[in-house]
């Protein structure tokens, strides 16, 4: 599927209008019915970053001011603009006397209300946030590397200074995702998240899958097209989707789960060879990221990596750039959410959803749902996770290989569910799909088969994801 | 695409613990830190309704007390369930200790925080949530009739009251819709919903293109599994729909829509030659909820139909009685959700998630965003809706009959994109398919073809949408 986006209505620019705030007036003067018409006094906005999501946010301020101050119940009015460079050209027509180079003073500022951080990586973006909150100032972030790695200093600042840390763009850009987990599911159970969070490998694997282009070729195709940057090492080895993982893992379990908790694999190593075996038996390789509870339900698995996916499975018809995610609950049982993951206009309509949140909570004097991490699970390691195997090997065309190759399997308890040999001669290949079993005794079959005289090599192993949601 | 549910990971039964709640102290007392560790005083639940829904609510309530209590902030005791019939078996181990048959004295009992309605129907729940509100009662309900039909007066209620009002329930079940709409993308401007949000429809429509069914006989199997009710009426002819379709037009457009402003056409009239014929040039009929801005932006138009949509399109893969809804805004682009409509165990999964944020902002002193309607759009006749007509006609075999025809067609400035003859001699058929044109011009130009001596019969009108998002 290829949406086509839809004509923009824009309505004229309109000012955020007139008055000073004083600070803190919102807590206390405007309580008593947060959403009415619209207070006088603005609630003042400072902006870390102005590039391709930055300036989107500068421009939808701008265009859609009358609809984001009736929504929020008062005018959100952009204070000052935090950039490197100031005398780069931007989009979005940003007020030069917005910006300055010193984020650190701005996020301090009394008269800000509310820092939107879009620099994204650790520092300084950290520091500014811990500032800012520290400060008394709510936060509005899509920056996913950061809350990922160390989201216990940040939702800890925020709980400190009492404020809000709103974070939808930083996973599946526009895809209202987390605020679903977080509150939507809020009275379910939720026992696997299981989705595309990124979306130039799902353009590469795309792109591999259609037209049967080689991982490089593929890669330099999103490159030339944007999708892939010049340095695709953060997609490409799964970096990216790793950190969108921990945050939709730690969400969905309320539990305390980091970007080093999760278990790794990028598509690198995908061949065209792969991506044509899977097609020829029915499915696809799509980039995973996978949260799921143990069977016992006591711990959670976190995981990113390449799978083979049945192409009846709603998740292989998402093409492109796209992102969707799958979440199954025990009460609502299965649903998807779909969109687009990345691009500045759709990250900044996610950052201005926060923002609008935000601004009201500012107002009613309360903060917005916090992420909770009372339930505790621990982390399990990878060779606890039960999934399949599909496995090539290169092998000898002799009596008695399949025998050989069977007990291997045997040995580490993992059932065969399928086995078939392509070719002969010394092009025998030995194709299998095993059961359900622990990734653990998966990987120990595999190491077996390596030793095996009669296996010449293994040609590719590929873990097999969503036949149980077919 | 036929999801499994998962299995479910039930925890023992936890009290929900123990201390009376004096009236307002949530309010006053709880107010700096929403969301902490679990105060001890619980927030007290009057259900409304013990059927398919209300019994999944009471069994969850249990079976996740302390889940839930954990992501409230305090314990949710279910304090009461008014019923009709006391004596009649139910699931989920309702306490017989808590079933009255009096609504009215549940719902203005002083210790009772929150109400969930969940009798559907305009009377008695209007005025059973009406008196809870105006007693501060805060109201979680799954009425979308109600809402559709009287919106303006509950809403009214819970402004006054200073109260919450949330119905996610209401439309699509389980899927995460109005949240998204109303807080995920309020940074945003929606265009168009456009969804298929009623489970029974779309389950017959389903079996009759899979297996070629006439509508009474998929009827039938629909009533014989569950999905279709005795008196189907209100499915079927889309009422069901309409409700959905207006609840969605009001939050997408911040303006007032209601089930009388819904253009409604049902799914009786529809052949297993439709069908047939629209798989033929790769098409499937879904019964459309549709909810489009005007090209202006002035206005808003709001319709429930059969239409046939390009077997491309995302939701053309949606089977059974399963709902999906696309949204298309500004900036985010196109979002695609997707789950169970309904169900008791779905419908009950965003019941719980509603009393979660309506029991947080109580024990937080505050009231979530409401649904608002500054925009304040008309709602525009279906004649000005702009949309394209599938057409096909019984006509005599003979020289001219397609000048004629497309005669007509030119008469009422509709053009043609497609045109085929099938058959000849008595047998002679022409389908044509027409650009977009207003619906008004469409319906004269059919009228038109009716009056034509050489047409012997205008056999189908189907509206084709979602080309634009192939």
């Amino acid at each position: 599927m290829n949406p086509v986006g839809p004509e923009g209505q824009r309505e004229p620019h309109a000012a955020a209008g007139g008055g000073e705030a004083q600070e803190g007036e919102g807590r206390r003067g405007r309580h008593e019915r947060p959403g009415e018409a619209p207070a006088s006094a603005p609630l003042k906005v400072a902006l870390l970053g102005c590039g391709v999501v930055g300036s989107q946010v500068v421009r939808l301020m701008h265009e859609q001011a009358d609809d984001l101050a009736a929504r929020v119940g008062a005018p959100l009015r952009l204070a000052g603009v935090a950039v490197r460079r100031p005398g780069r050209k931007r989009d979005g027509d940003v007020d030069p006397a917005l910006i300055t180079t010193d984020a650190e003073a701005l996020v301090t500022r009394d008269d800000i209300d509310i820092v939107i951080e879009v620099i994204g990586g650790i520092e300084p973006a950290r520091s500014l946030m811990l500032a800012a909150m520290a400060g008394g100032k709510s936060v509005v972030t899509a920056n996913k590397a950061l809350l990922a790695e160390d989201g216990a200093t940040v939702h800890g600042a925020a709980k400190a200074g009492g404020v809000d840390l709103y974070y939808e763009a930083s996973v599946a850009g526009a895809i209202p995702l987390l605020r679903p987990l977080r509150e939507s599911l809020a009275g379910d159970r939720v026992h696997r998240v299981l989705g595309i969070v990124n979306g130039t490998t799902n353009y590469i694997l795309d792109k591999m899958d259609s037209t049967g282009a080689s991982f490089t070729d593929a890669l330099e195709e999103a490159q030339a097209l944007g999708y892939a940057e010049a340095d695709p090492t953060a997609d490409v080895e799964g970096f990216d989707a790793a950190a969108k993982a921990a945050i939709l893992a730690e969400l969905a379990f309320h539990s305390r789960v980091t970007a080093a908790d999760v278990h790794r694999q990028g598509i690198t190593e995908i061949t065209a060879t792969d991506v044509a075996s899977a097609k020829a038996m029915g499915y696809v390789i799509k980039l995973l990221a996978i949260c799921a509870r143990s069977e016992d339900g006591r711990s959670v698995g976190v995981r990113v990596h390449p799978a083979m996916i049945p192409r009846s499975h709603p998740l292989a018809g998402v093409r492109e750039a796209y992102n969707a995610v799958f979440v199954e609950a025990e009460s609502a049982g299965q649903l998807m959410f779909y969109g687009k993951g990345a691009g500045g206009a759709p990250t900044a309509s996610a950052v201005l959803g926060d923002l609008v949140a935000v601004a009201r909570n500012r107002l009613a004097g309360t903060r917005g749902p916090q992420a909770s991490t009372y339930a505790d699970l621990a982390v399990h390691p990878m060779g606890e996770t039960v999934t399949r195997y599909h496995v090539s090997l290169d092998v000898a065309d002799k009596p008695g290989v399949l025998a050989t190759v069977a007990e291997m399997f045997a040995k580490h308890d993992v059932s065969i569910q399928t086995v078939r040999q392509e070719g002969h001669g010394d092009d025998a290949q030995l194709v299998l799909v095993s059961h359900r079993a622990s990734d653990a005794a998966l990987s120990a079959t595999i190491e077996g088969l390596r030793e095996l005289d009669i296996v010449r090599g293994v040609t590719s192993v590929m873990r097999v994801e969503g036949d149980d949601i077919r």
